[in-house]
């Protein structure tokens, strides 16, 4: 009965009303096996339930849930102009683990949410994998996900996805900023794009809105700086996970604080772990901003200081830490550098960027 | 620097990119005191992290997380219509805690996701606080939210909602039909309307789809057999929870099997607790499917069978139990009804409707 072989419907049915059931059986199908590859033994059951089942037990006194929820943004403008999705799945899950990295949390479960108009199989299943492999890469269980086919919402080839990251950690070991001291180090580490923010901004800047034929051709186009890459292929790269990164310092103790760089930039987000009475003073010029950001600045004439509020300016995260430390985490992470230090401040402004 | 008040950008900004970073920080603030309010003392520094926090421990050796994830559908595209959003966030939340009560867990924390074109603050407002609403009185924790300001991806007033539930639930009191046995119990409860499944058929079956003057008028308009009421409001009505109901009779351990009634009916919801080798016989003549319902097969002309597959048909939720169970569970929630059986099933339908 859940099959709809048995029967001829008479008047309109879900099929025709825009809703294909058996797309979605189709979906569910091929992305089985990605799914169950980041199963462990923690995982109950496997997938086909109401929900998803991960056994955290025996846990003590402090152990804390540790939640976030997230979306790709209009990234997903892009990779739908371009076919390309492949980094999808990638960008949701590794911003979503690098959030609660940011508060010292062991990321171990992930659930997708997919949204579309009508059901692409391919699409959704490249989106799912990538999500799987992820996943799989991290560490982390894929526990569910929903796949929403509603026409007159979403039109043409659009699609939207969201994700939840759930983790854990001791009560006592919460990184969250309040340890943070006059004379700490900031640490930068390097992003590998403009990772799942400010792309409503870069399809403004480069024109990606208006004629659909000609914003497939722009992103075609190789960049002015590398002929070997397509204006698509650099906007898609595919959000950095810094859990392999920071894992290791973060469980020595060598960190006060970590702000994941998103929406905001570098002053939305560092302000947030700022104690009060502190600021955070960020030199621009102690590293280069990566040539596609500078590109797109100039050909959207977008003012530097929008570009600092939008853009991560190639530091994805920041790291937080007593001077005595920073000389082991800096050996120890590649392409990270100091940009700056904490002072204490006057006012209410938790960050200062110099040199802009 | 996380306002803008302070500069003047010289060329386009992300605000004038579609995307309004004061909108979304008004919205955070109209929120804050209703989200606070779902919070008790497990839930540790509130709103403004990376993520949110949760205090679970300590916890037994079969402490097991129980997570799922799910949209409201285009019921949103009736609300839209409507201009009725008030019980949105109530169909998510409900919807996400009865998935995970269908499991045997207790619902504790709650995430949602938020996504539109142009940010509208009072209807995201209105989605949010009744959100919030349905956290509070089932006493889960509304841990953290996303609200994604996509132009490009949504058009007009459209907006995306999708929700996550966590919850826990001792591994050896997961509840997965496993011990359905032959004679056993089907009791439905009733359902408050369509819940969040079937919209995009209903939406065709009464014309909503086209004229959007013309589908707001006849939303407008009175049932035709209660004029007290118009047909927005009884299409509207949020998602039941039932967490209240069955709380204490899965303690008890008076339950075998539960299945939540949503996209697929009950024939698809049903089967996916019946163990191989036995088939649930419901006989739909033993209860009345709501005059809404008929209604709208009705006017779509939609066959009885593909009713029963996609609209919970006024059962939302189906307990499985011992006969000798049933009486005190019958007695004990109330509209609830036999609705059938459970036999020893030849094939490999889990699930035969008789009486359509």
């Amino acid at each position: 009965m859940a099959s709809s072989e048995d029967y001829q419907p008479t008047g309109i049915d879900y099929q025709r009303a825009g809703v294909d059931i058996d797309a979605g059986d189709a979906l569910v199908r091929a992305i089985g096996s990605a799914v169950a590859r980041t199963h462990n033994e923690r995982v109950l059951r496997g997938l086909g339930h109401f929900a998803g089942f991960y056994r955290i037990g025996p846990a003590a006194e402090g152990a804390t849930l540790v939640a976030s929820i997230d979306g790709v943004g209009t990234k997903l403008k892009v990779a739908a102009l371009a076919g390309q999705h492949a980094g999808i799945g990638h960008d949701i899950v590794n911003h979503s683990i690098n959030d609660i990295l940011a508060c010292g949390a062991t990321p171990i479960a992930f659930l997708d949410y997919f949204a579309t108009g009508k059901l692409d199989v391919e699409v959704a299943r490249t989106v799912i994998e990538g999500i799987a492999e992820a996943c799989a890469a991290a560490g982390v269980a894929l526990l569910g996900g929903e796949t929403a086919e509603m026409p007159g919402v979403y039109h043409g080839d659009d699609y939207d996805v969201a994700g939840v990251i759930i983790g854990l950690v001791d009560q006592e070991r919460i990184i969250d900023g309040t340890s943070i001291r006059p004379g700490d180090v900031l640490i930068g580490l390097p992003s590998r794009g403009f990772h799942t923010n400010g792309y409503s901004l870069i399809r403004a800047a480069l024109g990606l809105n208006e004629d659909e034929e000609q914003a497939r051709e722009r992103l075609k186009a190789a960049l002015p700086w590398d002929a070997s890459r397509s204006l698509a292929d650099a906007l898609l790269e595919p959000h950095y996970c810094y859990l392999d990164a920071i894992r290791d310092v973060v469980a020595a103790g060598r960190v006060q604080g970590m702000a994941h760089i998103t929406g905001g930039g570098i002053p939305g987000n560092l302000s947030r772990i700022i104690p009060e009475g502190l600021v955070a003073e960020v030199d621009t010029a102690s590293w280069e901003p990566p040539r596609l950001m500078s590109y797109v600045a100039e050909v959207g004439d977008i003012a530097a200081r929008e570009c600092y509020r939008v853009f991560n300016m190639g530091i994805g995260f920041v790291l937080v830490s007593r001077p005595d430390d920073a000389e082991q985490l800096l050996a120890g992470i590649e392409g990270s550098r100091v940009i700056g230090s904490v002072s204490q401040g006057p006012g209410d402004e938790r960050v200062r960027l110099a040199g802009v």
